[in-house]
């Protein structure tokens, strides 16, 4: 719940002051929060009130373009960078200064809703219309990014933290387009990819703010997440072999059923993650069985297995503990298991110890019941934290709904969030570290 | 193993004795059988040893003249009835006494071996050339029948029982025909399908010689089943609701995972089978996860559920205790399940007392290594039981395995099954009951 400013609230670290007799607070317009981020849906809309606007799609194309031109309106200096990330900026009174970052995503999954990444630059974009109502000049200048691609290929996030790789030109994402053909589509350049990498200095901290996506908040009752960093996934394929045979025919004794086998493996999964204390997911979510008719012992499954966490040492534990699990499986059922490693692969990334300083600070000078928490699911800043002191702040999920039309936030919420971006970047202002 | 013949066996029920002085086994061979096999497994041949001979196919049309022709080469004259069932028969001594059929079928499913159906068909045919070779008459005709489709409609058995029901007609079949159009290609008469059923004292017995598609005689070192019945077959669609959701935001606490209820409930479908004594069988053999995506929680499960046995009431039985495991499973993971009958509701049939009787006194008095056993798997016989006390011999199937290029029987034990079903033909016709 957002409270009245807390005048000389004195943290143990960072002093929090306000920097000006009018509230922050008092200028985050809530209407002008809710209107950008319905006009912004307007971009891909479906009739359920839901909206798809994939990356490098038409949609996406049209709504980069209004962001584009909510920029210019706000006086600030509108540049696109070789994969395409949309920077607007606002000058510092220093323009030696590394500037402090802001932004998110706008392009979404099929069929998601109005919050996922708008709110973050819709967000970012109101904290400049405060600064401007404020007339408050800063000594950094303060930049707000829309980064290119978060739903598919990160293309935007990982390019500006040095983290592209030779194949990503060439992959193609759910619009249809390879990434290079969507670069030239938003007006990247391709050849140049390596070019958007921040160097050094360049960037003081990056802030993200973000819906949660999960009901963390929700059920805690709080209004603000702080994230402490954005946990590690990583995929396995996991390949039981048993043997098919004869429903009818087989008695249940001599059977090595390879789904009897897989269903003690997706119970062990989900005791694994709950018996060990922690904050840990691990997911089965595709299961194949075959040959797959009623009337055959199943021979063969094959299933995915994914686990996250912030601590890369324990997802490595609990996978281990898991291989030991499908061993004992293996010799009860006489089947064999095989794990190999697919496509995701995402180490942890924390956020900056000091940044999160800085927002806890602010945090109780709102006096906004916050909570810390990991990132269950990925970001563009995730991306950065290797050159970047990053910082997140969540905002609830209404029924911890997220990547369908059924997705919202009330705009309280988003009222709060950003006003901890506004004060964040203020107090980041000040404070030399 | 095959024993030499056991003069004067003193059953308790019948009385066995050699009708000749010159032993069926002598003239049962195993070169005739197993050249005619592999003949007939031309029809369709694979590269790798297989055959695909889905019935209605060009292929089952050529088996089929193949089959005639033997037919025809052996003395007996040849009709198809409605049902296109193939029937060829030995005239009796007194030709108003009902005939004693036997019989099985030669379309297969797709990469099939040589063995499941045609072992009874090519076996049927032997009965008849040890009869010839030994000058043999018997008091009743003796009929052999190949069955239209039994490996999809059943339609030549189930017309024969008087069991067509107004929709076979119109079935499309998996060699791309309806049954109607099939029944055209094989020569029956789709219009009078109902003529084809059997009418009372048309037949005094029904004889089927089958692989027996497991590995239960193979395990118990037997080399023949004496058959007790056809199980009961009943499937189900099983659909498990829970809710979908992010698998890196959701808290392990807070997941109705639709697949970890439905692992616990096929856990629970073997432990059902597994923990009540019997020869019961239940199985999952498909299952479909939604969305099926590693990173998303399914919220929906579809899997099926298979129960067989020869008593329809432990069917019953094991249903109702895996519909209380489901609620306990609901419950505890905060989902729903549904059970849906679908396609497959086989009643049990039981082969005839007396037959029985009369198949174990032959196989003692050859001392033949037998066991009672039930079906799992279904045959034409099934379709013939309420109108014709029937008896069902299996041999043994190497590894258990069927409907594949795998499948296999010695000659050795097919001579058996081939010696015991001329025996046994000899006894019946003896027999007056």
């Amino acid at each position: 719940m957002l409270m009245s400013f807390v005048f000389g609230f004195l943290s143990s670290l960072i002093l929090f002051q306000p920097v000006t007799t009018q509230s922050v607070a008092d200028v985050v317009s809530e209407s002008r929060l809710s209107e950008r981020l319905s006009e912004l849906g307007q971009y891909g809309a479906l009739s359920d009130g839901g909206v798809t606007r994939q990356a490098f799609s038409d949609e996406d194309v049209a709504a980069r373009d209004y962001i584009r031109s909510l920029m210019q309106q706000s006086g600030l200096s509108v540049r696109l960078d070789a994969a395409a990330n949309l920077i607007g900026r606002r000058p510092g009174t220093s323009e030696g200064l590394p500037a402090i970052a802001l932004g998110s995503h706008i392009d979404t999954v099929p069929e998601a809703g109005l919050y996922d990444g708008p709110v973050g630059v819709i967000g970012a974009l109101e904290v400049i219309e405060v600064m401007n109502a404020l007339n408050l000049e800063t000594r950094h200048p303060i930049e707000v990014i829309v980064f290119t691609d978060e739903e598919g290929s990160m293309v935007g996030s990982r390019a500006m933290g040095g983290k592209v790789d030779a194949g990503i030109l060439e992959t193609r994402v759910q619009s249809g387009f390879t990434v290079k053909e969507g670069l030239m589509r938003l007006g990247g350049t391709a050849e140049a990819l390596s070019s958007a990498a921040l160097s050094p200095n360049q960037t003081k901290a990056f802030l993200e703010l973000h819906v949660e996506q999960g009901g963390v908040l929700e059920n805690a009752g709080a209004t603000i997440g702080i994230v402490e960093g954005i946990v590690g996934i990583r995929w396995w394929d996991v390949t039981v072999q048993g043997v098919a045979n004869h429903a009818g025919t087989t008695p249940m004794k001599g059977r090595r059923d390879a789904l009897v086998a897989a269903s003690r493996f997706v119970l062990a999964v989900q005791a694994a993650a709950l018996d060990t204390p922690g904050r840990q997911v691990a997911t089965v979510g595709r299961i194949r069985a075959e040959p797959g008719a009623p009337n055959v012992i199943p021979g063969k499954v094959t299933m995915s297995l994914e686990i996250r966490d912030l601590d890369e040492a324990k997802i490595g534990a609990i996978f281990k503990d898991l291989q030991k699990a499908a061993a004992h499986i293996e010799e009860e059922t006489e089947t064999t298991f095989e794990f190999s490693p697919i496509d995701a692969d995402t180490r942890a990334a924390f956020t900056d110890r000091k940044v999160r300083e800085f927002l806890e600070t602010v945090a109780r000078g709102l006096s906004v019941d916050y909570l810390s928490m990991p990132s269950g699911a990925g970001h563009d800043s995730q991306n950065l934290a290797d050159r970047v002191p990053i910082g997140m702040i969540f905002i609830p999920s209404r029924g911890g709904i997220s990547h369908s039309p059924n997705e919202f936030s009330k705009t309280s919420d988003i009222k709060t969030g950003v006003t901890m971006l506004a004060e964040s970047v203020l107090l980041l202002d000040r404070e030399d570290w």
